[in-house]
């Protein structure tokens, strides 16, 4: 049997655990060659998920309802009609929210090990990589830039600030709870704001980077953004990686401050990291060097079982998570 | 003795006659080393000017309440103590509204002619140029890509359009009246939309641009830029040139569709037409080459009198002009 969490409904706002259903279905273990079947160890949580299960015009087609909840994943090959995998190998790739996942082996890669493989669903995976490709290949920050981040304590979030530390910057962190701004102070954030406490956010930024913000790494959109760009200093660089704020809403919140970009002489640039895939093997690279150096550190929230997968999405909607949200599939159908 | 218009509040919402005042004042000729005196004799009336008098965030100090009205102009010197410059130079530069203007010859550049003058105002000035670096500098289009231009029959929007049609772009301009957007259709925009009486603006856009907007020429803002995210391609590129929705507002009107920069990988970029001073010469070079080969007509709108440049400024606010607006100065103090 395959356990698997469809899609019953498309959410309104924050999704609700009516919005899913976990069904079981016989496994189909007749592969065409090129396929390979992926026991799921690991799924991924991201904010992205929840864009993919609405219903707005985005990136990618949206999971259409009765299927499955798209989802990385990490795991163990267990049949494979392909060259390119054999039994047993470890790998990486869209599983899906389910206990076993038929995929094309052009569809997966291969993981270096499986120790750790939830890193490779984190900061050696799409939240590192996304981290990576905002800093290192479009803001490209000068040493003693001031760098703002929000949603400073993330999966992508946290890396980015250490990813500027590294590039010389001062990176001040922006973040919803005491507890993750301490974090990000042990792990070198040289100035934090908690969102949700400071009266005046626009002013906090103001003391904290009283010459103005270079980049900003934004996660979130909405007030946040407004504030910072009250703040940004000529020539600033904004990267919209994600836009928190508005993901259970039908429109974002609004923006007022965009008139800023122009006297500024600042920009702002989009992406989506799959299009950055020529970059992905020098940052693994790197990123691998910098967390052996000790230069990055990572946090990972781990949930278990897949039965738990709506709520830990919701988890990462609210800020709940602390640390890359990863849930740790407990198989419960009969080894195959 | 020298006429000038002086600010005398700062304006609340769209500029009244009370927020200025027509002063006169005994004219000082003498001259510093280095200085010159210019007779004005055209007045260029840009929106921007309605940011320079506000008191906003921008990336000029604001013109002081008592001081005159910061402005463009041409004229001709008529007193000099530079040896860049004689008595009979035609220049322009920072003249302000004012008869007279004294200046330092750095501050002022000459004109190599003065068959015109007011187009070194419009097309040939701060406005031409500034669609110049937003299209050929900033968007860079290739052929058959899809531009929308807002203001499209302004000052800057008409050279931006033909800009983008010299670059073999398909052009889409969005005015606020039919008789303007006959006139871009005379001149080669493909696509017109009347913004005021179009019943859904995004709908348009979409019928008018089926596969998605590459570049949008933003000079408004608003509602505007937002009904252009909704329509906007993969990779499109925005350069915000200007907001003139906001220029009357104590904040820009919000915008919402902001995270679709995202899913788009798009960009917006912001600037000020005096950083790109390097690029002038070939810009007036090849801007003259392209109103000679009637790639490039232009449209002035005059206004007589330095006393209605008030007024005039009200109607570049509200789009009642047709054409690039400029002050003809008339002269009524005694000839130096």
């Amino acid at each position: 049997m395959n356990r698997k969490i469809i899609l019953v409904q498309r959410p309104q706002g924050l999704p609700k655990d009516e919005d899913f259903k976990l069904i079981e279905e016989p496994l189909n273990t007749a592969l065409e060659i090129g396929e390979v079947l992926v026991k799921v160890e690991w799924i991924s949580i991201d904010p992205a998920q929840r864009v993919w299960i609405g219903a707005g015009r985005s990136y990618i087609t949206p999971v259409s309802v009765g299927s499955v909840v798209k989802g990385m994943g990490a795991g163990i090959v267990v049949f494979s009609k392909s060259p390119a995998f054999k039994r047993g190998s470890f790998v990486t790739g869209f599983l899906h929210w389910q206990e076993y996942a038929k995929v094309k082996a052009s569809d997966i890669i291969r993981l270096p090990s499986y120790v750790n493989p939830q890193l490779h669903l984190g900061v050696l995976g799409m939240t590192g990589l996304t981290a990576y490709v905002a800093v290192n290949e479009i803001a490209k920050p000068r040493k003693k830039e001031t760098m703002v981040v929000s949603t400073a304590a993330g999966a992508v979030g946290s890396i980015a600030c250490q990813l500027g530390k590294i590039r010389g910057c001062r990176v001040i962190g922006i973040s919803g709870s005491d507890a993750k701004n301490r974090w990000l102070t042990e792990i070198g954030v040289d100035g934090v704001i908690n969102y949700k406490t400071v009266p005046n956010l626009t002013q906090a930024l103001k003391s904290l980077c009283p010459e103005g913000i270079d980049i900003y790494i934004d996660l979130v959109g909405g007030d946040i953004l407004d504030a910072v760009l009250l703040n940004i200093k000529k020539y600033a660089r904004i990267v919209m990686c994600g836009a928190i704020s508005s993901y259970n809403l039908k429109r974002a919140p609004p923006i007022r401050y965009y008139p800023l970009i122009i006297s500024q002489s600042a920009s702002v640039e989009g992406f989506i990291v799959w299009e950055h895939r020529n970059k992905f093997d020098i940052a693994v690279k790197n990123l691998s060097k910098w967390i052996k150096e000790n230069k990055i550190k990572h946090k990972e929230h781990i949930v278990d079982g897949i039965e738990n997968a709506p709520r830990a999405l919701r988890m990462v909607m609210t800020g709940e998570n602390f640390g890359k949200m990863v849930v740790r599939v407990e198989h419960q159908s009969p080894k195959i």
